[in-house]
């Protein structure tokens, strides 16, 4: 159902741009498996592209942020914009990289606690005290 | 600008089920400021309490994932929430639990990531991969 | 900081097309007050003129929700949309219609509940019960 | 596709604090349905054991503003935040209440409303007047 | 899954203020098909009418923005509204006004990039411009 | 009120990598002006780097989509995203770029029915037709 084509292997292989950003998820990725997301992508190879090194840069880089850590993050942003498809796939990353039950049940708890504040904020539009400004 | 009053310490003094409240965060974070979400919640006695109580369940009480970590989730979601008031207390209160500014740059990045391929998967209408669901 | 010029009453009495509009606000609320969201709208007489008649035939003209009730339903959605101005007319619409502080408290306990739920149901991706389908 | 597992009534039943909260929902709404949100919860105790103190304090307590409205209230915000589940379940609970044809055709209206001008005074950024502010 | 029925032509046929907006749909459109959209909201004539003319008006009556470009920002709301259906029929009224390939690429980029720079805006609560009102 | 220090062209002066950003922008708008959100991302080289060189590629690269339109659809999704900062600087963009009175008055009425009907089909969970899927 999605509103355009998924690439199949076929596919890919002989589109030599599309080919090189596959190849190259494959191998920073360590695996075969090339999910839905890029084959959604790969009709538009400079979107493709410039996603790809962005996630890159963002998301495998090493940084300040250890990667499951980033990957709450990633889901706690995918909750709220209710995006399905973003949900799984960082939930099913997040356990990859070792995410526990316990920690699922903790993330769960802080998401629903943030929508639950931010709501009551914004319905009572409260002033933000001069304390938080730098 | 709040649809509420705000309570000072004067309205708290006279009210012994919100001053109950205000001392256990006082008390609990060590700290005589009790910052303005408070203030207005204290108009709906129930709903302060009930409020803390999570909160203090959710964000205080040690679990499996990190303080500081919580905060960055609750930034995230406060974030793509658009609560104003939610992400200045909570970038403060990140930065009070050691967020540096590296570490602030990195999940700025990962917040933006995450709305942009939230937006493209869903503009995709992208079908969840088998390899994502349990 | 209006995007648009707000009408001033002057600017009003030289545009038949928007004084119509406004006296029928005037006569329809029994009030000499409009407030500024009709005031911006005023650059747009046909989007004026839509807006209006549809405010009238949903809020106004009387149903089967009361128009309290709808005033409630009105800043629940304007909460979450994270509407600033909305918020503040509707809750003020309310309290004009006789809301009072104790349904206030519970009306923010309910949407704040619900965007609770909402998140941890979305975070879940919890598959639709067959019972509540149609 | 949930990103947890549903407990069923066996899984239910060897978990005693799992248990205790089922059979309260059982008698608290005098029915043996037991819906998948809660046999997503399942998983995490605790936070099965808070969100259903919460709801039954919220949702079920009797107080200022009356069940069904309570469920409108609560559509408008799953309708916004664009929660499938909670819009059937709650849509489901408040035709359960009483919700009519003709008063479900009138939410729509004034959350369709409500979307509406919500979005045009973002576009718009009007200011707030200062006869809604206390 | 719908929480109303959708009509079918049959029961269309029976109602004459439905049939009516119905046959003005299928008029306008210049083609038999009726979306279920209008299959759903058919379950009430008068959000159905209403609804009905502020499409011909808003999006069929000639104006100072082409159709095609209408479509492209119809898409660009309804991807951040999370809004499933509303995607999928805007993505075929936009390719069936002529949106290329090409263009659909660059839209989805425009989006991304929106929703990018939209969430580090509201995290790092930037200040307008003097430069940018009025 | 930003979460972060808004950076002078003092504090750009000296730092190489911002100052090489910045030059870029003003070259490329052909204009001394550079705005608050480059300010504020000027804490984070890295994603000042990377959010400049995507918003050259997106906006500013000549493409299959003229740059009102870009701008049109930057503006629909600012706004359901409620991101003041976005509204009020794309909105000063589009008009910079020949945006009219009366296209304004189209995009903002294009908006609002699409957030209304947005909600409508959320609420409704309309299920897609067919004819919408490829």
């Amino acid at each position: 159902m999605a509103t355009v084509k998924l690439w199949t292997d076929q596919d890919v292989a002989v589109n030599p741009r599309v080919k090189a950003v596959f190849d190259d998820i494959r191998s920073s990725r360590n695996s075969d498996f090339v999910n839905n997301f890029w084959r959604a992508l790969a009709n538009q190879p400079e979107l493709l592209e410039r996603t790809w090194t962005s996630v890159k840069e963002v998301m495998i880089k090493p940084g300040a942020i250890d990667p499951l850590t980033k990957e709450l993050v990633y889901i706690a942003a995918s909750t709220i914009n209710g995006c399905s498809y973003c949900i799984h796939s960082h939930t099913a990353a997040a356990r990859a990289k070792g995410m526990s039950d316990q920690q699922h049940a903790e993330l769960l708890a802080v998401i629903g606690m943030a929508a639950e504040t931010n709501a009551l904020a914004n319905a009572l539009q409260i002033p933000v005290d001069p304390e938080f400004t730098i």
